[in-house]
């Protein structure tokens, strides 16, 4: 095989290979890298699957392959650390960020309660600048878990003021901020707004505001809890907040020479999976992809930064194809107009007229006996109203009503679902960029973690630079 | 960067490279390799992710990986070439073996109903020994997709008569078949065994005597219909088929100089999908995984050999974690000592011990009202029984007993099925050996095949090596 080699002098080829071993090094003389995490909450592998035929063009005949398609690398095991073999987004958010196996639950945290550094933390020590962007509340479990450490991940106060409260170098550890919740950093025991602000971040609470944000430190509330399902609200609010963390990130590493970390959480994929809603999860995957999109796009123009993104978890036990039937009807996921949350409430709202607004919002053609029981729990709904029922009372016949829209959906089109809650599958890993082939074929969720802090630069070395 | 090689010669660095091509252009120089595609049939991503946790060793703390984790590479898409989304074994084969998208039901067709060429036989044009080891008869779906071409997979008694009479270079183009489906080559209007005796080939028909085959052809027909399910018979008959075919085709690839190309099914992990038995399924899912570890210590010692394996779609929609349980208890499904239809099946002939036999068969405790229901369902069989009920009526409350069965286990265990149909999600694809950098990522199932494909040779250098 080396025939030709043969004539060479032993010195040149000797010369030959340590030029070679140089070039192969090389790569580690590199700066520190801007590194990119997305995580896509509850999105198992049947979300990216269905989101393909759900994006398809119908007017070809090729069935159009997605971004997440074109990023796939391998795909990640997330048992977490107690028995249960099932996460849940606090224990695989903390497997993702810090590399260790904890209990459903924990922020930040191992299984003996004590804290283990994220990524976020990491890579702000070593001088990073640093970003959080989601559609849920910033204290959600997700984002908190990169964010702070804390016992339980329903305390979202305490995690609120742990933003502001657990600090590097007398500083929060988040210099951009975008989400919902509001209501957890302006409480009648404390204002973390005006705290934030004191320190030097900017304000903001408009989406709409959004082109206007220019500087770093920011704090975006964009809501007073979570914000909108996207097929409720029409708007790719996760790719507009990424689009504009990118800018003030890019522009503050062009400035200051530094680079940056930056989490990016579809954070309602999940939720749609827990109401197995399956046009609210297509309508929030639709964002996700988008807003993937546009980072594999930033990663294409800054080639030296690195692009990972994977899934916490499935949710639903989401399946193409249920009840024996071989087939999914894509064209009736892609004609509702609506969550069934919003649907049932337009119901309640529309009096006689509601077999107009069932059939804008779903397109679904009711048998008589369907629009019957729907015609039923309408009318009780009605009588409730007239007899001054309580709240909760009238809450039963709410979800009656969203539980037939479900039903009638998920037997129209075929999709089939196990649980509200989360389920125990592999899910996918994505990666884009310097240092994908990393994250090639199977992995633990805390070898993700693992091989991220691994990319960052040495603390002492980086300090210096960072200075 | 390259300031090591600066005082270097041009003329060095240019024989360099020319080294460095030969080098990179020699793996094309190669010899023809043998190929081996394993298709875990209904394995969807679950099925995977299951038997990690059901193979795990309790007594250490580690979840152990598997086999799978180790030869992950991507993924694929499984639509068929109708509309549904949705394929069958079929029409996912025939994209596996041919490279086309088809019709569900097609057999080596394409939607045209035009015969494609698939692996085995591009393989045996080219000179290849061939073989194919399956766990159903030899004449369903997945093995006939690379043996015939035939409009309906229900015509098995044609599929039997194909593989002898479609031919190649007047020979049957398979020279060694190991499975189930004695009664579709024997039978009253023809004799198929007599007829490939003929022609040369060995014939058996115990596994027993699978050490006693050491010549090719040959005919393995190990049963009348399918194999019997692992969890009852306590034997890993795949691996044991495919361990012996091994041996019989490396032999004779060291013998005649040839290469050989292999397909292994696991067909029956699907059928427990379809049943909905979890227990039944994971030890499919081990007989696969044995059998996937012994073809990869195969390609160990045979580097320059290729293994290709995936799942056609997944079956069941299956999914640890059901009914809102965040939480999925292997340790219940590891109790499970038979299929559900044999824990029937014991039930119904135990009379009044049945309490002994359903303890020491699932591990699971009744409560009253569940032994109740499962006492009112033997006591009607054996009512019919004495009442000389027909063999239907009797038969309904066998599948009653059946599923209060798999209803019991499902609930206990947290496991989750949404049809006793397939899913449309996309499955895994896992590769080892020379070559298996061409699989990494995401492709269309159809893309496996082509890929396979561009390996043969060209036909007529390859005729040319191998008179």
């Amino acid at each position: 095989m080396f025939c030709a080699l043969r004539k060479q002098s032993r010195a040149c080829i000797k010369r030959c290979l340590v030029g070679l071993s140089l070039l192969a090094s090389a790569s580690w003389a590199q700066p520190p890298q801007s590194l990119i995490v997305f995580i896509g909450d509850g999105m198992g592998p049947s979300y990216t699957s269905a989101y393909r035929y759900f994006a398809d063009d119908p007017a070809t005949e090729a069935k159009e392959t997605t971004v997440f398609d074109q990023l796939l690398v391998g795909m990640a095991r997330t048992y977490p650390g107690d028995k249960t073999l099932v996460t849940d987004s606090a224990a695989s958010a903390t497997a993702l960020a810090a590399g260790v196996k904890t209990y459903n639950g924990a922020i930040g945290l191992n299984v003996n309660k004590e804290r283990v550094e994220g990524l976020l933390e990491a890579a702000k020590k070593r001088g990073y600048i640093t970003g959080v962007v989601a559609t849920s509340t910033v204290t959600h479990a997700t984002p908190a878990a990169f964010l702070v450490h804390v016992q339980s991940r329903q305390s979202y106060a305490k995690i609120a003021d742990e933003i502001l409260d657990d600090r590097i170098n007398d500083k929060p550890k988040v210099d951009l901020l975008f989400g919902g919740g509001r209501k957890d950093f302006v409480r009648k025991d404390r204002d973390l707004v005006a705290e934030f602000r004191k320190l030097g971040y900017g304000y903001f609470t408009e989406l709409s505001q959004l082109e206007q944000i220019n500087q770093l430190p920011v704090l975006g509330l964009f809501a007073e809890e979570a914000l909108p399902h996207v097929i409720d609200s029409g708007q790719l609010h996760l790719e507009a907040m990424t689009r504009r963390a990118l800018n003030l990130l890019q522009s503050e590493h062009a400035g200051r020479g530094r680079p940056f970390f930056l989490l990016v959480e579809a954070s309602q994929i999940d939720w749609c999976g827990h109401a197995n809603d399956i046009a609210c999860a297509m309508h929030e995957m639709r964002d996700a992809a988008a807003t993937l999109s546009l980072l594999k796009e930033f990663v294409d123009r800054h080639p030296d930064s690195l692009l990972v993104a994977t899934a916490d978890h499935g949710t639903g036990g989401l399946s193409m194809g249920a009840n024996n039937r071989y087939e999914w009807d894509v064209e009736s996921v892609r004609r509702l107009g609506a969550s069934a949350s919003r649907i049932a409430r337009e119901l309640l709202a529309a009096g006689e007229n509601w077999p107009l607004v069932w059939q804008s919002l779903t397109g679904i053609r009711l048998e008589s006996r369907e629009h019957q029981g729907m015609q039923q729990l309408l009318d009780r709904a009605k009588t409730l109203v007239a007899e001054g029922a309580t709240d909760s009372q009238r809450e039963i016949v709410r979800k009656g009503v969203v539980n037939l829209t479900l039903a009638l959906i998920n037997q129209r089109s075929h999709t089939g679902w196990t649980t509200r809650g989360h389920t125990g599958e592999d899910v996918q890993l994505f990666a884009w960029g310097r240092g994908r082939e990393d994250f090639i074929g199977h992995l633990n969720n805390t070898d993700i973690a693992k091989r991220l802090h691994a990319r960052l630069p040495a603390l002492a070395d980086s300090e210096e630079k960072s200075r």
